[in-house]
């Protein structure tokens, strides 16, 4: 690599990251996919992950794709939505081409209901579909069923619905709760505890100002959100609102997206456009809840890891010494793996900050190069999917390399 | 100190640490110091530290103590406060004998409000008054003036009325509050960020029933809750019932107080009854706030040490890395000095747990005999008290070891 490559590079790297920590999300309302998604049709089914042949479409992610179109009554039984599906009828795409993070199967169809995330500079727009809540079968997590439809209605429904109302008083700026969070022991990917909190601390003029009229639904939201994973949706909304801002960037060798269908994990990288780099899926170190067995562990995808991209999630860790046992590795072990990822990272974030490394600005912006050279790759905080269509843990994964050099090995060949 | 001794010695320190760990503190309501505070009378003063004679009380005690008399109208003049409480017509008295940890300054008087905390299963009471919020000059800190009189005419009225109506509706366990607050990065002393969040959300509900008939006060409530010293006083007066819990234990040497007047520090140990030990004021590690100087730092007392009576403050810093800069310590030494009091205290929190310590239990109870044995002395976090009448600062303060020392000699001269 030549000097003047070099300062290329590194001046690229610089917009992109400038481009994604200056991106400021402000949550601005709730809206229907086919109403505020642009490019969705009444027939898309967006899902998690580099896109697939149907056919490699296996277990959880399957299942949640199929169930996707019979909530959407695009067919009539799981075998038509098959067919329909592999004949192009209904039209499954990839998540990230629609700035929509896709958790765990990361299904969206055109009726759900969807937080819109909004920067106010540049008018940009991202999503994130909403939790589905306390109900034990997730469609998320690959179950459809009569349960699973209900409670999807519920939450498209009544609590989409008031939390829309809520948002149209003004947009909630999100970089400040996620800001003081970070100081509050979360990382915003496996651990949204402080930012439940202070989100709800902050929408709580609104919920006074409201609820003499909706006492029923304000009751019903404020139930919903006591489960911190209803966070991690804004969070990742925000996340794909930032990762999506460094995109584009000619000769920048920064990550814009970390994914994973249910075979393989896959990144994008901000100088190399649309493609994808693509491994099979790693091990994880598992923490699993109750009862369960890793014979009960299916991989369903996901791109939860919008969160790493921006400098969150295991990116953060160390500032979220309550995750240990979720993410397998003793305070001290945080530590050490949390300040490794400065080596493969353009910067450090100027607003999320770790208390334990002096407020240390979190390792942000993955270089593939620095990668390739240093061999260290990205730890990701994730969720662990079941076989029954459940959350069955927590884990810790490291990335493979190999989606790193293939693309570093692009960027040189330009 | 033969066996026998020394297994009794061990027997009553573990009941008092039962004792202390076992009470269940709830917030259950506000009232007026003459009709909830048992022994207060309409000229009496409570003050902090252990008592001195009046000529002793320098600085902005003095003038708070005379403030204080103004402010309840006991005199017309300063000069004529000073004569009435040399001559004893108007009594002052130490917080301690009456459960009512002061803070700084901690005058009381007849008429302030002051928060009821309750232990249900024993019965018994403890008090804190309420911080005087936003206001730069403050009673507490060593003011009197007509800004003062006017500010905690609104706080001990308008403020204390309405969150004595939102206590009516039923008491506030404040022990998950506590619990989950150290997990979440305070240590409820000079930090209760997440404390003040979690306390808003736990009355939630409340705010939202009232909020149609008292929009107003509700509104500046929660204005007067956005500083996170408010909690300080329920987490003072939470303390001041477990330590009181583990009081009058027989052979037990359990500290169950730590306080400060202008010019002493000192201690009461659970099986010495009412004695109190005492030393100069040591130095603090101090940082002053904006353009504050050393030289604008004047001692003025303190017992918000209950605290670390308790576990809390100094001795929970290690699960408070973001008040590094307040405590002058890095987040390693700030494990290392908490890991250090776990030689002088008799067990291990059952409930304050410090993450980065991989949940271990914050070191509680300092036994006197430890302390002697070790000479490591109790770390306390503690806000520095101005000229100004006003904070100018946070420090960290190590006691001295001659009150540990006299309390020793105590016990075993009994």
């Amino acid at each position: 690599v030549s000097d003047s490559n070099e300062q290329t590079r590194e001046l690229a790297n610089k917009i992109a990251f400038g481009n994604m920590t200056g991106c400021q999300p402000a949550l601005v309302g709730v809206g229907k996919v086919r109403d505020v998604v642009p490019g969705m049709h009444s027939n898309t089914i967006l899902t998690s992950g580099a896109p697939l042949p149907w056919s490699e479409y296996s277990g959880g992610q399957r299942n949640a794709i199929i169930g996707g179109a019979l909530y959407e009554r695009l067919a009539a039984s799981a075998q038509e939505a098959d067919r329909m599906i592999a004949a192009g009828e209904i039209q499954l795409r990839p998540c990230q081409d629609y700035s929509c993070p896709g958790s765990i199967t990361g299904v969206y169809t055109s009726s759900m209901s969807v937080l819109v995330v909004e920067d106010h500079t540049t008018g940009k727009k991202a999503f994130c579909n909403l939790y589905e809540g306390a109900f034990k079968d997730k469609l998320t997590y690959g179950a459809y069923n009569d349960g699973v439809r209900k409670n999807l209605d519920h939450i498209n429904g009544a609590i989409a619905s008031i939390l829309g109302e809520l948002l149209d008083v003004g947009p909630v700026d999100l970089k400040p709760i996620m800001r003081s969070a970070v100081h509050l022991g979360d990382e915003l990917h496996s651990r949204n505890t402080a930012a439940s909190v202070l989100f709800i601390r902050e929408i709580l003029p609104r919920l006074l100002s409201h609820y003499g009229k909706r006492k029923k639904e304000i009751d019903l939201l404020l139930e919903y959100l006591k489960e911190q994973y209803c966070f991690l949706r804004i969070s990742m909304a925000a996340s794909q609102l930032m990762a999506d801002a460094a995109k584009g960037i000619d000769h920048s060798s920064m990550v814009v997206a970390i994914v994973m269908s249910c075979k393989e994990v896959a990144i994008r990288v901000s100088g190399l456009g649309d493609i994808w780099f693509r491994a099979p899926l790693p091990e994880m170190d598992m923490k699993l809840f109750g009862e369960y067995t890793r014979d009960d562990v299916l991989y369903a995808g996901g791109e939860s890891c919008i969160c790493e991209t921006v400098g969150l999630g295991g990116f953060a860790q160390a500032a979220a010494f309550p995750l240990q046992s979720w993410v397998c590795a003793s305070p001290p072990d945080m530590v050490k793996r949390n300040e490794e990822l400065y080596a493969i990272t353009v910067g450090e974030n100027p607003e999320f900050h770790i208390p334990f490394l002096e407020f240390r600005g979190t390792p942000t912006g993955v270089d593939v190069e620095k990668v390739v050279e240093t061999t260290i790759t990205p730890l990701l905080d994730v969720g662990v999917p079941g076989k029954d269509g459940n959350q069955v843990g927590a884990a810790s994964m490291r990335l493979p390399s190999e989606p790193f050099q293939a693309a570093a090995d692009a960027l040189l060949s330009m």
